[in-house]
């Protein structure tokens, strides 16, 4: 019953705000032209799909690995080929050219290898059938993520009972998802519950994507939202305006520590301080029981230009060196609970970790470095 | 021996970086065009030192207190006044033009009502006369300013010991001052004895005086300087690359509990949490102690547009609302010590401030008002 155009009617998604879907073809919304600017793009070859992940016109890992899920079929449609195995040969080209695009994020990597394993297995009798069960593995992809990100929002929601004042930082919503996201989807699901979510987002310097993205699609979705400067949280807590701090996770050690965005640890700190609590939201796929510990990640440090300047305005000598780092690590005795598809993860971490993972030590992805930017 | 000619000779300054000197007139640099160009200003009539002082083009409260001082002698220069009389009615009237210009500012409305004293008191048989006490308290005062700055700093580097790690928080320096600033003074005291300083700027944003002015005056006098994003500081706590916080204060109360550019507070919970002293830098004439404590201070709030964008580039939704205070307030416990030209202020502060001040319940200035964007 998999036939392509009925996977493909299938495949359309009518989500008002999405970073990545599929509408007979793959269409991104541009992240790097947002806030001023909104502006979809339909990525047509295997090429634009490996720019759009490149240059950060789609980012957040999930977002990207469905969008590498859906670029095979792109690039199916891009050099029809003319028989199935032709067209397993072809899958697996365009999976070695996207894969190393954005080498050091799993899910890319990951979403590429799940497309190309369910095509190369499907039963075909024609490239059609190939291109079908390519696209239809892209979808359950997809499917799967929007499904743990509402799982995460309600999950989320039901721990908050009567706390609405949230405090957020950097983006981690429907632009970099393939559904509501992981810390917006609880405040998707508190608004979609009429709770009225009251949220203050970071601007998440240096690259801005609390004021470029949160606030523009949390804007979007009509929530109630108020931008503040990084330095501008602790103020927030200490006048009594913040019930819980939410954000999202680049990388679970198995023991709870946590990498994400940079300035993630110092808002751990102050939440404790203030006696705010402090939930990380992620799906399971970020956990990764083959990192112990938080020592064991490796920081990327990026380029000094991010901090001295914005889109090209000058904002320091352009001489001067910068450290920046691009995420940090916080510790798991600052986290007060894990929200997940799978529920609440509470201390001890490393045994709620290990039991929601099923006990098994995933070696997937385990190369204790976290990627490039989000 | 005042002499005009001769106060005028004697005023110029030679320092290599000066928000504002006195150099056969009033000259500034404009900061509001720092770093990417490095204009210095001649300040004619007293329309231009308002206008410069009202545009920030002159920032820092002892910096603007010297330039409208300065500004009463650039007005008798404008219109020469006829006789000694008509000179003192002049110099009120520009004391009335200016005092305006910032009314929430202690600096400048102090600054102007000295100089006026003493013209208005000296003993003057022509309008040259008055001119030359009124430029001479103006000297004065820069002077005074001067000194203090060199002995905060003297004080501050002799308090640091070994430790020669500074993080430092938006800008407190030879822009913002008469002399070689508050904090930075320290630093640059540390450089002037051999002990290379390394310093970690936050960029502090809205207005991002870390990254436009710090980073370039500790560039300019060869300082090892590295600019962070104010989400680093934390991360660079956690990674043992701080050795002590020094930063400026806008107005401390009898209690110690200290407003400052925002972002001061948590820096103080995360040099707590860390076990890094937390010190504050400051003339005496920065402690206010008519102002009992923090809960007295009423911290102004400035525009959205600060926060969502930077120098005519939009970095939000232009319609998102945001939160944004220009100042915050770090209680008394949460620091170490109060580094001032009389010396290092220990707890209990309410003891030790009161000593400094010389017991004196100096009710000037005490409007418990943090005033304008430094």
């Amino acid at each position: 019953m998999n036939t392509l155009a009925a996977v493909e009617a299938a495949a359309s998604t009518t989500t008002a705000v999405a970073g990545v879907r599929w509408d007979d073809g793959l269409v991104i919304v541009d992240q790097r032209r947002l806030p001023t600017d909104v502006i979809e793009r339909r990525l047509t070859t295997v090429d634009d799909v490996a720019d759009a992940i490149r240059t950060l016109a789609v980012r957040g890992a999930p977002a990207i690995g469905i969008a590498g899920a859906y670029g095979i079929s792109v690039g199916l449609r891009e050099s029809p080929p003319g028989d199935a195995d032709t067209a397993r040969d072809e899958i697996r080209s365009i999976e070695q050219r996207l894969a190393v695009v954005r080498p050091t994020a799993v899910n890319l990597a990951a979403s590429l290898a799940r497309v190309r394993s369910a095509a190369v297995a499907a039963p075909a009798a024609s490239a059609a059938d190939v291109a079908a069960a390519a696209l239809a593995e892209a979808v359950r992809i997809h499917d799967e993520d929007r499904q743990a990100t509402l799982a995460i929002g309600r999950n989320g929601a039901a721990l908050l009972a009567d706390r609405h004042r949230i405090l957020t930082h950097c983006n981690t919503g429907r632009l970099a998802t393939g559904g509501d996201g992981t810390a917006l989807a609880v405040i998707y699901a508190l608004e979609a519950q009429g709770r009225r979510p009251q949220v203050l987002a970071t601007e998440s310097r240096p690259l801005l994507q609390g004021a470029r993205l949160t606030a523009w699609e949390l804007e979007q979705a009509g929530i109630d939202v108020r931008l503040i400067v990084d330095s501008a949280a602790g103020a927030a807590m200490a006048a009594g305006l913040v019930d819980a701090v939410i954000l999202g996770c680049d990388r679970v050690a198995a023991n709870g520590d946590t990498a994400n965005k940079i300035g993630t640890y110092q808002l751990a700190v102050l939440a404790r301080h203030h006696g705010v609590p402090f939930y990380v939201a992620g799906p399971l796929s970020t956990f990764d029981p083959a990192t112990p510990n938080g020592a064991a990640i490796v920081v990327e440090e990026r380029d000094a230009s991010e901090v001295t300047g914005f889109r090209g305005q000058q904002t320091a000598p352009a001489t001067v060196r910068a450290w920046n780092p691009a995420f940090d690590v916080t510790p798991a005795e600052l986290i007060t609970a894990f929200i997940t598809e799978r529920g609440i993860l509470e201390p001890p971490f490393d045994r709620s970790i290990a039991e929601a993972l099923g006990g098994a030590a995933a070696a997937a992805g385990a190369q204790g470095r976290v990627g490039v930017a989000r």
